[in-house]
């Protein structure tokens, strides 16, 4: 094995279960070992009402109380997750979950509650990927859920952006390693049009200006960070394009 | 690799954050190598009651419509499997939970609708051990959910023990498996003991003079069927019990 690709998708594709399987058929398509990453906050938001808990955000970041830890690990790690890999071995891609707790491949350190609490949420500690290559080398897509644990019997609540771009960091180590993050959007915008290729200080002048905003300032974050870590490509795009190398946006260090 | 356990426990041990870790903590000292099989039932009922689904049963066993196959998938694969996953890896035994979907390792057929419609209920059709093997040669315990997949991307919902049977039967072809179905009792129960050792023409008889009644009928059935299928013990104890052997029912052919 020389080559692989982390693909990361949002939640919001899994929601649908047409654009699931758009997705998964593109997915299966691409050539070469992959890794699947994915979230699931918008099914969680919706289970979290219907149990009339209501979700609690601080800078777009979800506070997992206890009842919130539950909820997600849920919807994340069983139906969402369960979906993925039943509709990948429907398509003959042989695949397995995980979540961070399972072989331990992902531990996290629950965050400092000060200055802000945001409960059961954990920030990547290690990464351990001699599972996911011995998944990889028997062409077995690893589809890992955005859960950790603490070590100490918790399970926490991990951003999938971060999953993705750790788990990209840790196989580029060894493997030439390509990252993938897929949304909504055709990519990252600068009045109304795509970027085609953004550097880091380009980035810099547009979250300055204001133009890159909100949510994308961690995900491009995350990619920088990726790319100094030896991640050899790292593209923002639609998860409906996955397989057009002409769509979406391309860091550049 | 020459021996093996194969352990279920029922939901009802799951419900408890203490019980379970109790049950843990007796299963990372009992010796050897180890599969873990669970339910959760008593849980799914609890989230399907707050989400105002009333679960339907017949014969004792759930009738699983698309609403109940999410709460279980939610349920099974998700908190509890994570949790117990959790708990092991913070008890120092490396672990990985896995539904039938997962490596495709269970496969089942949805069962005919004729004459009772049971909705999303899988029979077994194939158990596929590489896998688990390759876990366990390592020191890792799979813990398995009762969830299988159809092939065509469907989750199905199939009884614990019946998971915990097949794939006993199945280890059994290459390996000395040892079967232990763990639920809330001492055992298999006449007038108030403990049967220490049932044979399968004591059982009929306890059986047709309705000693031995409802949920017990099909665990001794998958017991007896594993004997049969090269299985070298099957017990039925308590799950505080798992490592005394003095306790429980052994089953003899």
């Amino acid at each position: 094995m020389n080559q692989v690709k982390v693909v990361k998708i949002g939640g919001k594709v899994a929601e649908e279960d047409d654009d699931l399987d758009d997705f998964l058929t593109e997915f299966v398509k691409m050539k070469g070992h992959k890794v699947l990453v994915h979230g699931g906050g918008v099914i969680a938001n919706k289970l979290a009402e219907k149990l009339g808990i209501k979700p609690k955000m601080i800078d777009g970041r979800r506070v997992t109380d206890r009842g919130t830890l539950d909820i997600v690990t849920m919807v994340y790690a069983g139906l969402v997750n369960k979906k993925i890999v039943a509709k990948l071995q429907a398509l003959g891609q042989n695949a397995v979950g995980l979540t961070g707790a399972d072989l331990n491949i992902i531990q996290a350190t629950k965050r400092n509650p000060v200055p802000i609490d945001f409960g059961w949420v954990g920030d990547i500690s290690s990464v351990k990927v001699n599972w996911l290559k011995a998944f990889l080398e028997q062409g077995i897509v690893p589809v890992i859920v955005p859960l950790t644990h603490d070590g100490k019997g918790n399970m926490l609540n991990t951003n999938a952006d971060s999953i993705a771009s750790y788990v990209a960091q840790k196989l580029a180590d060894k493997i030439e390693t390509e990252l993938i993050m897929c949304f909504d959007q055709p990519g990252v915008m600068e009045n109304g049009t795509v970027i085609k290729h953004l550097d880091f200080e380009s980035y810099q002048g547009l979250k300055k200006n204001k133009i890159i905003t909100d949510g994308m300032i961690p995900k491009l974050q995350l990619g920088f960070k990726a790319l100094e870590e030896n991640v050899a490509k790292v593209t923002i795009k639609n998860f409906n394009s996955l397989n057009d190398d002409t769509k979406g946006t391309t860091l550049q260090l």
